[in-house]
C-alpha cells in the first residue's frame, strides 16, 4: 500500500489506479503539519499512583475536536546517549492541521479542566511546538 | 506487507462494520510506535546558509531503511508561553518500529556521514525518544 500510494505521488498522475489506498493522503502526517510535543515530569517520579492519573487526564485531552494524532509515550528504552532527556515521565505527542487549531485546543474547556484537575501532579512542563517544512 | 498485517491485526474482533474507515489502521501511528524526536541549535543562529545546509543534512537520513515517518520542522507561531521551548533552529520527527530499528538507523552509515559531514553547524542537539504506552 505504501508502495501504491508512494508511486502515485512520483508519477503525479491518475490517482485512480490506487483504488482504495487513497487513504494514505488522508493520513494526518499529510494534513497536519503542526506537532505540539509535551513532556512531564512527575513532582512525585516514583509514585505510580500518580503516573496513572497523569495518564488517565492526559488521555481526556483526546477529545478535543482540533487534536489529528493523539500519542502518548514514555521513555523509550534506546540505547542512553549524552544528548537524550529520557529523565520525563510521559509524554503527549499531538498535531494540528494550523496553528488556529492549536489555540483551539489550548482554550478549550477540557483542557482547561485537565490542567485544572491535573497540574499538581507535574512538577515540570516542556513544550516543543513545531511546523514541518 | 502492511495490509497483511493490518489485516492480522483486525482478524482479532469483527470490525467489519469499520468498513471503509478501516484505512486509520494502516497509518504509521498504528505500526511505529517509537518517536525520536530530534531539536537542533545552529553555531550560527542567524545563518540561514547553514541552517539550509543542515536542512539538507537532515533530509539525507530519510533513505535510511528502517525509518518509517520522516518530518523535519522550525518552531510553530504558537502563542508565546514559558514552557514552550522554541530557541532551537530545526526539528526532525522520525519514528521505528521498536528500539532494534532505530538502533539501526543510528550506526547506519548515512547517519554517521551526517553526523561527519554536518555536525560542525550545531551547537547543541536534543533527543526525546518515546514509547507509545
Amino acid at each position: 500500500m505504501k508502495k501504491q500510494s508512494r508511486r502515485a505521488f512520483l508519477t503525479g498522475t491518475s490517482l485512480l489506479a490506487l483504488g482504495a489506498t487513497t487513504s494514505s493522503f488522508a493520513s494526518p502526517v499529510a494534513t497536519a503539519p503542526l506537532i505540539h510535543h509535551v513532556f512531564f515530569w512527575l513532582k512525585n517520579p516514583s509514585s505510580k499512583e500518580d503516573l496513572e492519573k497523569l495518564i488517565e487526564g492526559i488521555r481526556s485531552l483526546q477529545k478535543i475536536e482540533t487534536v489529528q494524532e493523539f500519542r502518548i509515550g514514555q521513555p523509550a528504552k534506546t540505547p542512553k546517549r549524552n544528548v537524550i532527556d529520557d529523565s520525563y515521565a510521559v509524554s503527549l505527542f499531538t498535531t494540528f492541521t494550523n496553528v488556529a487549531a492549536h489555540d483551539v485546543y489550548q482554550e478549550h474547556a477540557v483542557h482547561k479542566k485537565f490542567i485544572a484537575d491535573y497540574s499538581h501532579l507535574w512538577a515540570k512542563v516542556q513544550v516543543y511546538d513545531s511546523m514541518d517544512i
